[in-house]
């Protein structure tokens, strides 16, 4: 991506109801320790046999390393702003543990769309984004707000 | 830890008001870049110069990796709960950038416990984690609801 592309999308380009989905990343038990070692490092998410007398019962994934591979995704493709992908903040959830072996899918849609007031080059939009595994469960959903630029006027990304 | 710490906290040892203060963690733009190509590629994580032109104005770290970051002074001893860190979900918002060289360090504070209606072997609690840079200035604030165990039951983690 870059920040010319051609079919990145403009606070004018973008409705509520607009969805994306992205492709998908399959999720290992290398990965989940790897992820925890550096940033999560709890039983849990770090061994098998330890992981199996928790609250999980059984290796599952840091809720931040879900977040962050969610992130990925939306980069990836699954939805492609102007600008970029740029988050104020927003609320997060993780209904269901994430597991080795799992396939993570992004399906992300539009709830608001909003013109700065202050701001004529810009907006807001709020992007809720489902986090779904390969039997369709969510395993989390993250509703933000993203700075988006408006094509109406001379950007300043 | 391990989950038979003695100085893990159960909910009883939990109240309103409790703060908890983390170790720190110092950044450098390799583990913004390192970060960034895994999980969050876009210009302004990845290359000082591309950076500049973008909303950022310079190289900023992915607000996940400031989670994670986040995450890992929390596990190290920024709040020690019996069972582990273990959160449902929460609100999440990054009010400035985070750059190389920032030192970031957690401070938390517990805003409700509550005891489970359903699970007399649980509960929540709210616990609002400002992550602060070298300036003092907030880098992100999470506002998380954890599952925490009881004391007095046998407990199931």
């Amino acid at each position: 991506m870059t920040l010319a592309d051609q079919s990145a999308l403009f606070l004018e380009d973008i409705s509520v109801g607009q969805r994306f989905v992205s492709a998908t990343h399959v999720l290992d038990s290398d990965q989940i320790k790897a992820f925890a070692a550096q940033f999560d490092p709890q039983p849990f998410h770090l061994d098998e046999q330890t992981a199996e007398d928790t609250f999980f019962g059984g290796l599952a994934a840091s809720g931040w390393h879900v977040a962050a591979i969610t992130m990925k995704l939306l980069v990836g493709n699954g939805a492609s702003i102007a600008g970029g992908l740029i988050g104020a903040g927003g609320e997060i959830a993780w209904p269901k543990p994430t597991r080795p072996g799992d396939v993570l899918r992004v399906e992300s849609e539009v709830l608001e769309v909003k013109p700065s007031r202050s701001r004529p080059d810009r907006g807001t939009i709020t992007l809720r984004s489902e986090t779904r595994n390969q039997r369709g469960e969510v395993a989390q959903v993250f509703t933000a707000k993203l700075v988006v630029p408006r094509r109406s006027e001379t950007v300043q990304v």
